[in-house]
């Protein structure tokens, strides 16, 4: 635990007291285990049609949600394309490559976001029986740097992928984050994808993602699938629960949209420090900045962050729900008197 | 949601009040996560001295934990011996062969009990490379019968397996009624095994299973193995803070002595019942019983509870920790009068 | 090296003389690799032709062709139906777990022959998300008892199998046999299936089976499946070589047929030695027997051949399509003498 | 076929006289399979002598050596380190992946040679359960581009392989064209890896390659492995004769010597064609080049051959055992007049 708010992720964050309170409430008498219970019916129905889905289905993680998802998109001996710093190339332990046993076909993309001419570079070798033949794309919605595809991108994407055979998977742990930037509806930015998840835990749940299944056709198989891949709990409800308190009355477009102003905030007041440079665009929960070593170091005694890229210098500072404006301005202020 | 008491399952019943009070008192400012913050900590710690353990690993559920727990058991060819009736073998969606590419060598076992004689008849083509090599042994405790190995029953086992070359694993779903039933601590039921299981769920949480690692050398790639099969999760501190209360002052044992007794209690009360047969020891907290096909169905007007063998006309009905007396005797009442 | 014809297995024989030319004869000159080669393409045209086949795709053996060709059938999820004695049950090591992930789903089977009946009775947990789900069915024919499936038990099998949703794998690694035995084509016998392979190894190849996809729609998959499970092979001609001599003026059906005369008339002699019992039908290549324990290590001393089941002191006797009558009598006369 | 010279792959070509007659010669009545015969045995015994091996064994193609080479060597969550030109990484439709579910974890390396200081590039996240932990590093001698690696350079990657827990597997492919290069025992070569493979099919074998187990304690899996990953064969013998007639006074060095002058003489003569660039040292034989877009497809009029890199305008011309002086005369004087 770390007294000062940490800046390390958002989900060094604990629960928003709505989803705690759900949970609370749900605790009434008994319920049908593994989601035949009132609780996960009616938020897998608010699922479907925040997102005009065919399905939705609710797991435990976010590294769950992906491989879960990717498997249904992918016939047996298929490869995903995906940017190199994606969080299933970079942060999921090889988790794909060992559950799906499918290759990931990386791309450098500098922030974070893949473009049709990217994806194209790694379709050369099609119909070779020697190379890896692509069958995905997966794609980060808020990316991992803290950028947003703007619906017109994630149009060119989904309409590149469509006429080339390809299909769409969005890794959307952060997708409420882009929601509120974008300002946009759910279901406007889920159009692209043909399975995506939407991320609860770093949104102020507890435990609790979802996935969000556009393509009909692709839903019957994942009850099988989520069980087999260990994403199927017995006490669904209290992970409904969690997404019901998020849906109400958009909790989770309010929370996000908060976080992004909190990042928004630091940024804008860490770029007046003379020796930090904003390296991405501010449009989710994330800053990236570059500081001098010496920098990070005398700001790491008395906060809590990651260092991104230790070559490069780069540290990442994440906002959450909770995050306050004096925890900004108070961490603004320790990045001046420290620098 | 059932308005009387299920006897479906265990996993009916809601939250133990103590489990949602630890949860909201975890909700105290931010924390580390993935199991980095002082919850963990003092769990696994409580969770290593309880067990006598090398380690111990919280996970979410307990097809997670069984298949985390064989994968740090088998060299990556070997297969596991099981009981036909093992959970792993019935009840995961064929989630090991999926997950560890691992053949299940199943033993028809009537109680769901192995002994040393039936391990050995399934490992007459060791050397051999065209047969499956077993690796280890599986067995369940409390098994999925209600019924429970005896110190002694486990210590053949593990002698056995011991001078064979094969690993023991413990599915531990139920451990806590069994632990209450043979009136022993959890170090002594652990002693058999090589990597156990302990279930959280079942006992009152709403979402927590702990693997044991016994054996010295094994726990150094838990970490991964438990990223890798999706088991990690960001805000650990929850699911700890519900081990934390079922360790106080051994609520877990309290918990399940209460469904032990209520089960026998049961047990009771139908064998009393013309044309009731209770079909195997009532030891955990499950009670089997041969019924009329007709009777059965006049019960499930009223009550909810699963058919285990639709030839055999067999019913399992299952307490839990809040299953009180007057459930019970409302239960066998109906019994006796739909009879 | 035996000395005496062996007995032990049909792939103990050598290579047939036709075979050893073909291989001679393709080595002439350059050859694009990975079959896109003249050979290659001449044989995969007459297996088409042969079986009436979508397509055809040659492999390096029968694990392989099983393996291959069942992940042709399967959704990534489902299972397999077999009989316990199946060869991708109890000889292969485990490699449809290993390499497909899928669950085996065994069906006791006495005489090696699978019936709609007994399949039906592995269907019940369909529609169960705790439950393997299966999708396909593996038959052997000529089974690994040496029995044949008539064709109207083959076609009873797919008519059961196409209402309810299973595919129907036929691993024919002696399908030759089988062939020669009901005196049918092998299109007839190929109809049944969805796939299957035909095995020209024990047949007098020596290293070359066939993957032969009946269903439309499948065989796009394989190249890749086949590449990645190992099972495509550079210099394809010398494989393909072996097939052309197979199919040249039928030698296959003339290899079969010998080695199925020879193993009747095994079967008609040993017969009439007293205490020895012929325990399946003698229908393909192979003779089961049952003999006292010390008549079979009495008859090992000067012959090969394998305990099929020492519990039942059950032997297996194998004829290749290079056995002589005299081989034949000879080793009559010593299971007599040594009586 | 091509009526010319091939220059597309080492494996356009035949089979050398040697390696039939060897295949002729082991057609000597009956063996029991699996590789319990005399051929087998001594050609293990003949490559563990030569490779001052711990144990030998043989499989059929480069694809199934590469990934049983591998599985000895992971811990189950393990990943592999290796160039981003590696036939592992770029030739082998991801079977690493779907047989071993290990990530590779790439390196740009511009000749295809590794050295330590690129794998310890890739060693930042040990210790971290988010990030794929490499186990192993796979090495290719010669290299995909016709390079060898000194044995100065392998003893660096051994030593450092060593001091970083990481095991090393060399790709031997054409580990002959290497030794024949660097005019040193296969042993010599060998010292580096924990396993190896050593190619016989690109060295004039049908369908040959050899596993090679240094590292003491890790060939009691094999044959278990090499069975689940479909890599047996029944009729070893005729493998077995294959490598028997390449290591006869060493005619796989010989060939090997051959091809690599053939590619050298080619290299040489293409070099004076005004517009041609050779782009790698030709050690092994491969020669890379660079020609005009216009000139490539002007000889592959006549000749048939690999396009490398289109962008670059790289094209790959191969050397074979059976490659003539009159071959490379004729195409060098192709490459001139249609520059």
């Amino acid at each position: 635990m770390t007294q000062r708010k940490s800046f390390g992720s958002d989900n060094h964050a604990g629960a928003h007291p709505a989803v705690l309170r759900a949970i609370l409430d749900a605790n009434s008498g008994d319920a049908i285990a593994y989601g035949a219970d009132q609780w996960t019916e009616r938020v897998t129905t608010g699922l479907r049609e925040t997102f005009g889905a065919d399905d939705a289905f609710l797991v435990l993680n976010g590294t769950g949600a992906n491989v879960l998802g990717l498997s249904l998109l992918l016939r047996r001996h298929e490869a995903v394309i995906c940017a190199d710093s994606a969080h299933i190339n970079t942060d999921e332990c090889g988790a794909p490559e060992r559950l799906l046993g499918t290759k990931l076909v990386t791309v450098p993309a500098p922030d974070g976001k893949l473009t049709p001419e990217l994806i194209a570079e790694r379709l050369s070798g099609r119909g070779n029986d020697h190379f890896a033949q692509p069958g995905a794309v997966a794609i980060t919605q808020s990316t991992e740097f803290g950028t947003c595809y703007s619906l017109a991108e994630l149009r060119k994407i989904a309409d590149f992928c469509h006429v080339s055979d390809l299909r769409v998977y969005l890794d959307g742990a952060r997708l409420a984050n882009a929601a509120a930037y974008l300002d946009c509806p759910l279901a406007e930015l889920a159009e692209c994808a043909d399975v995506l998840s939407f991320g609860g835990t770093k949104n102020g749940a507890i435990c609790a993602e979802a996935l969000i299944v556009m393509r009909p056709g692709l839903a019957a198989d994942v009850p099988y699938l989520r069980k087999q891949q260990t994403q199927l709990t017995s006490k669904m409800r209290f992970v409904a629960a969690q997404f019901d308190a998020l849906l109400q009355d958009d909790l989770w477009r309010a929370s996000a949209a908060h976080a992004n102003a909190m990042a928004r905030r630091l940024a804008a007041g860490a770029a007046t420090v003379p020796g930090v440079e904003i390296v991405y665009p501010v449009q989710a929960n994330a800053v990236f900045a570059r500081l001098d070593p010496k920098h990070i170091v005398a700001l790491q005694q008395d906060w809590f962050f990651h260092v991104w890229d230790e070559q490069a210098s780069i540290v990442r500072w994440m906002a959450a729900f909770d995050t306050t404006e004096a925890d900004i301005d108070a961490f603004v202020a320790s990045i001046r008197s420290s620098a």
